[in-house]
């Protein structure tokens, strides 16, 4: 059976009411699979609950050194094309609850948007797709083309079990193309398709003074202090100009064409739009350099928290930070790495002992061809549900770190198709996906799996789909 | 009845035993008495538990707008001088449990020291006063010379109701001389005399960016991150060579006298050994200034302990930063404070909004003359517990902040003398007092009193007491 088999299956799937999805989404928010604190019996059960949602397509648990993936396939249309789903179940850790304007774990819907940690990254998204899927799967009794599922629980912790199991099950994972249900479109009002991802490695910097934390009236002045060195350490990895300052950070980009800043200054970007939007005093940066061009082509470090000490008056006897770089073009994560270590230990004080360790996955950037056919059937798809609006093709500034590693396995290269967009609170307190996002996730996504499936923009499959 | 009433009472006063002061230590310890988090019950506590043990003075509870202070007086030695004794119920957080050696709250003896909150600052030097007192007062019936008691609950937070407390119970307060049980001897194997102690400012600055924490690959490199701008902040804060680099700090500070430094560099000192101690790879310090002058002498600025964001990839929105100064001489707090304001504006990087916010009380450095007639009188009494070691003139680097003020209210200079030690862990997880200290310190409170009440270095009474 396939979709064109007019009069055997309904041309016309009827989608599930934004309702239901809520009322589902809201059960699988509620399982806090924060894959940094929670425990493993609880992203079982998260992992769980989305395959019990794809057991028509016999969803399963397959096991990991770490979480669990969820596999499942549907291959049941010889001579198709087939698609390689991907999305995770894991969230990120809460941050501050007050901060949140209601549970984080309680999906709550406020005006024309839905608040709860997943709701924009990744539990929404993921679900649009398995909510179309099994619509269509029960009105036709048939997809348009092979279909194959895998939601992994470890994303938002570098993916550290992923590459074992791709590389352990690169038969079982065959696949023409992989679309990716994570990431964001990069604003609400414009359909974006992503053609990129940055790359991320990153690091927690220690400083260790004495054996304990010490008086600071009976020591003071005597012996570093590790929050000085710390801070002196930090200061110095950023220059002047809002460049990084650390040597061989670089290496791997290339500069921006002058073609490609032309096409980055054609997309109309507020400053001061942005900045009022999240509530910044201003914006800054690399000089020189567009806040687009930032966000798209240039690699960061950001200091992501630092700890030592606490309110009173001692010398702490330890501080430390957590770094996160995010890399473009062919900068090698294990390179960046190796030159912030050497910077901090050129420029730690004496007096101070100093590491740096890596934490989490490495993740290479990633860039899909503008003129690879997968983003001409996507486009299209969007163009479905968005008449009249062009697609821009963006960049995600965040990483997708399966990226890399399907590519490697399966030769597929990864289509970004989400429903998230930028400015969704993912990583933050108050993530929240828009209702609106809901229908038209699911129409785009059954356009673009019948795209995929036929048309102009069909899908080569295996042999077909050679060097391009 | 008074003790050189020979025949009357008994000539030698029987001290208790070190087990029996251990015993009750460890209930007093076992009262979580930490100003900065505990609940005003468990202030109460604690206030209750040392006046019952001063039950024999009449002690009682009086309130203050904060935690209720502690009182007592025995004025039933017509015609002999006042002493005013002065310590604290309260004591510091815990900090990280983990690094205790046993809870913090319990006293446990291990070899010859016993580990627990309070147990050097204040709670153990307080209460060998309180015991020597008690069995003088037991056997004879009376003490040498006229006693009043003032505890404090908030010492460990900067006193900010003593002020008011002090100043309108003046009358009540009336003595010749304070003798304070809080401070430090300097080291374990030298008697000394504080002859000064160091002023003491807080404050807290805090940056802000965005309105909520955002994810560091979608935002990074477009906005400040406070985190970058705090280091940037507290990396200006001192100079290459180790002194402080904000304007105006030093104003009110004398340099040093070359008698002065001749003095200092007479006191032996080891550096290493110092080091070794507190396990800190090295010293650090204002550059041309050795160890004990830079501890004795001059003032510091120290970064307690930093927070903002966390180990997750997020460009936080806020970032903030613990500061003590410690103040010498002249050194006005809130001059100090202003300075620290205007370096902290002025160095702000753009995208960023700072705040500089007093936290606890402000405290000016204190002196006691050289040729106070107490002083000797406490170096005799020093002699006597450890006869043929010479008494060395200390400074205690740390805070005392009711010295000042009780010198404005009742004309009174403050003697420090306390059988706690800078290296017994005060402020830090593992604090400690030494169990040798616990007879010598009952001892040595006893000489003192008979001292000053008689003998060559007796204490003058109100108008005898005029400006020397």
């Amino acid at each position: 059976m396939r979709p064109n088999d007019a009069g055997q299956v309904p041309a016309v799937v009827r989608l599930p009411e934004t309702r239901e999805v809520l009322a589902a989404l809201a059960e699988y928010v509620a399982i806090p699979s924060d894959s940094r604190n929670a425990s493993r019996e609880t992203m079982r059960e998260a992992a769980a609950w989305i395959a019990g949602r794809l057991g028509f397509l016999g969803a399963r648990l397959e096991e990991t050194a770490g979480n669990p993936v969820v596999r499942a396939d549907w291959l049941g249309a010889p001579g198709a094309p087939t698609v390689l789903i991907y999305g995770h179940y894991d969230v990120q850790p809460t941050g501050r609850l007050e901060e949140w304007p209601s549970p984080p774990f309680e999906l709550t819907v406020a005006d024309d948007v839905a608040y709860g940690r997943g709701a924009s990254d990744d539990k929404g998204p993921v679900y649009l797709v398995v909510a179309m899927l099994a619509a269509m799967f029960e009105q036709r009794g048939a997809l348009p083309l092979n279909v194959r599922v895998l939601l992994e629980g470890e994303e938002e912790i570098g993916s550290p079990n992923l590459p074992g199991y791709v590389r352990s099950h690169a038969d079982a994972l065959a696949c023409d193309l992989v679309v990716s249900a994570d990431g964001a479109q990069w604003r609400p009002d414009e359909p974006s398709l992503s053609v990129a991802s940055k790359g991320l490695v990153s690091c927690v910097v220690e400083v260790t003074g004495a054996a304990g934390d010490l008086h600071s009236g009976r020591y003071g002045g005597t012996i570093a202090n590790p929050v000085h060195a710390l801070a002196a350490i930090l200061a110095s990895l950023h220059g002047e100009d809002g460049s990084v300052a650390v040597p061989g950070f670089y290496d791997g980009v290339a500069p921006m064409t002058p073609q490609r800043r032309a096409e980055i200054a054609a997309v109309p970007f507020d400053d001061a739009e942005y900045a009022a939007r999240i509530g910044a005093p201003g914006l800054s940066g690399e000089a020189g350099l567009s806040t687009l061009e930032r966000l798209w082509e240039r690699p960061t470090l950001e200091v992501n928290g630092v700890e030592g000490g606490g309110r009173y008056t001692v010398i702490p006897h330890r501080a430390a930070a957590h770094i996160s770089c995010r890399l473009v073009g062919e900068q090698d994560p294990q390179h960046v790495l190796a030159a912030i270590r050497g910077h901090v230990e050129a420029t730690a004080p004496a007096g101070v002992r100093v590491s740096v360790e890596q934490v989490g996955g490495a993740v290479p950037a990633y860039r899909i061809p503008d003129d690879h056919p997968a983003l001409a059937a996507a486009a299209e798809a969007l163009r479905t549900v968005y008449p009249g609006q062009e697609v821009l093709h963006a960049v995600i500034a965040g990483t997708l770190p399966a990226t890399t590693l399907f590519e490697e396995v399966t030769g597929a290269k990864t289509l970004f198709f989400s429903f998230a967009h930028a400015d969704e609170n993912a990583h933050a307190p108050g993530e929240f996906l828009r209702l609106r996002r809901i229908p038209e996730g699911m129409r785009a996504w059954q356009a673009l799996l019948e795209g995929l499936a036929d048309g102009p923009h069909r899908l080569r499959r295996g042999g077909e789909q050679e060097e391009r």
